[in-house]
């Protein structure tokens, strides 16, 4: 891009959070210099978001920039992780100024919400693509990887599942409801809720962690493979939100919870004799959680309905919004 | 991309490098945890690399991946700091198994000559583009800014500029010569060396580094400017390679030296009374250095011959293939 063009977009992205006492040299240098407090590790992950794939062509720009760093803050949330620094590097076909501006809104309202600093990155020019790799901390020794459960450990997922699925039918008009449902689906998809302080406040209780972003079936299986295992789950303890319930049928819905995607949850395992203390801590916590099934030491995840029927998901995981 | 082609992905970025004691848990969680041994700082860059504005389409894989990597370590030397960590968001059109093998040869090739390990990343469909964020160490305190140096400082810069420059004007069609020299000025532009130990080197002596990317006078202005400063460069004292002297005229040799860009030299400056001892600790290392001109108070960056008339450069910087 032209020096004016940087120097415009260098405008939407410097000057925009309070300083922290842990960036030593922020943007504008060659590098930033940043502090990891000692007995800190530090805990990096980086996730792209493409127009296109990862979102529709038409989005909002303040929406494309929630996500965008939202699906970072849930991995360093699935690992315990406390956010600190980001980098951004966008890429876009124009220099649309309203377009920046509230890219830059969106962006900064969840960083300054989240604790986390901007300290880098760059702009090109091309398709738009968001790539931002993500650093948090965590106490030396504390991160939450998926390979730590134990067969009988209690499987556990936040909040509600298949919101975000109903969401992308609806911006993809497949589905359509009244105003006010619509609006929720759609925040559901495009506005997900990072579990930050909940991955922190669980990392003193968990054996095991994974965000559920490809679908909770296909990541839960991923957490039982790191951990050399396979999983039950009790189906119709799955949670769901009330709204979903009211519109889809009730395989319709199962299948959104289990395989849609784009969720955002926290999905977690516990020792049976750590879920008394877990729960009392969660007593008054905003964030539900809720136990959906058990670690087992046969590979693969297997669904049951509560009469011990065993559930045949259609597909798990997403194929084309794929992150 | 489907599962399967994550799964032909991931084949060509695990497993490649040896262990390292700092890296707690790599790629295939949802982050990767690292240490920060106590006394350091965290060092972080991210540039992108764009087919057809960074580098021209058709540009062999082994060397996009060697320059997307070269131009981050590059902005690490330029701090001084020592390569550790890496991320990379890779968006490509296909799963093409032949460009990826090429991909991870090139890249694993300088990653491990650097001595940076690949924690972490995804891989999205799109436009090719490349994303690295790079995170390097110092000791507390000891990053070289842009914005250390003083009037009367003297300005140094490494190795010799405007090869790349000349290679992209091969690359691009514009110049032809020998086999030879072709290549040699291709491997330049294709295949840039970060200049990381000289980088931590000069981090005992220099006041202030910026690395050349845009061309040097156009860098060299950055830092003068994060200074609060000007400088004055004698534009025969700027280092340019034998090759470049034989096929260019001085006027068009010039420009490239000056204004050309995608060198990946640093450009530094040291104080009067440290020079004598950083010449003495660089003897005999491989890449040499020269004294191109001065720090002074006026801002700007002016170009006088050697008889003290005012050179004016015809431009300032790259406009298209800007990083």
């Amino acid at each position: 891009m032209s020096v004016n063009e940087f120097e415009l977009i260098a405008r939407y992205f410097t000057g925009r959070q309070d300083t922290d006492h842990n960036v030593i040299l922020g943007i504008g240098d060659d590098a930033a210099v940043v502090n990891v407090p000692p007995g800190q590790q530090l805990v990096v992950t980086a996730d792209t978001l493409n127009e296109g794939i990862h979102f529709p062509a038409g989005t909002g720009a303040a929406d494309i920039a929630h996500k965008a760093l939202a699906v970072n803050l849930s991995d360093l949330a699935a690992m315990g992780a406390s956010p600190a620094f980001f980098t951004l590097s966008l890429c876009m076909p124009l220099a649309d100024e309203v377009w920046l501006a509230e890219f830059s809104r969106g962006l900064f309202a969840l960083a300054t919400a989240s604790d986390i600093r901007l300290i880098g990155g760059d702009t090109t020019r091309g398709p738009l693509s968001i790539a931002i790799t993500a650093l948090g901390l965590v106490s030396t020794g504390t991160a939450i990887s998926r390979g730590g459960a134990r067969a009988g450990h209690a499987v556990y997922v936040s909040g509600s599942v298949g919101d975000g699925a109903i969401g992308l039918r609806i911006a993809q008009g497949e589905l359509t409801m009244n105003g006010e449902d619509n609006d929720y689906f759609l925040t559901r998809l495009h506005r997900p809720s990072p579990r930050i302080r909940l991955g922190t406040m669980l990392a003193a209780h968990v054996s095991a962690m994974i965000d559920v972003s490809d679908g909770l079936l296909a990541d839960l299986d991923k957490l039982a493979t790191a951990s050399g295992l396979g999983a039950r789950v009790e189906v119709s303890a799955v949670p769901v939100s009330a709204r979903a319930e009211a519109y889809l049928s009730h395989a319709e819905l199962l299948h959104m919870a289990l395989a849609g995607g784009d969720d955002y949850e926290l999905c977690f395992t516990v020792a049976p004799d750590r879920e008394a203390a877990l729960l009392q801590q969660l007593q008054g916590f905003s964030v539900p959680v809720t136990r959906i099934g058990v670690m087992t030491a046969t590979a693969g995840v297997e669904c049951v309905h509560a009469d011990g029927q065993v559930y045949h998901p259609a597909r798990r995981g997403y194929d084309h919004f794929h992150h």
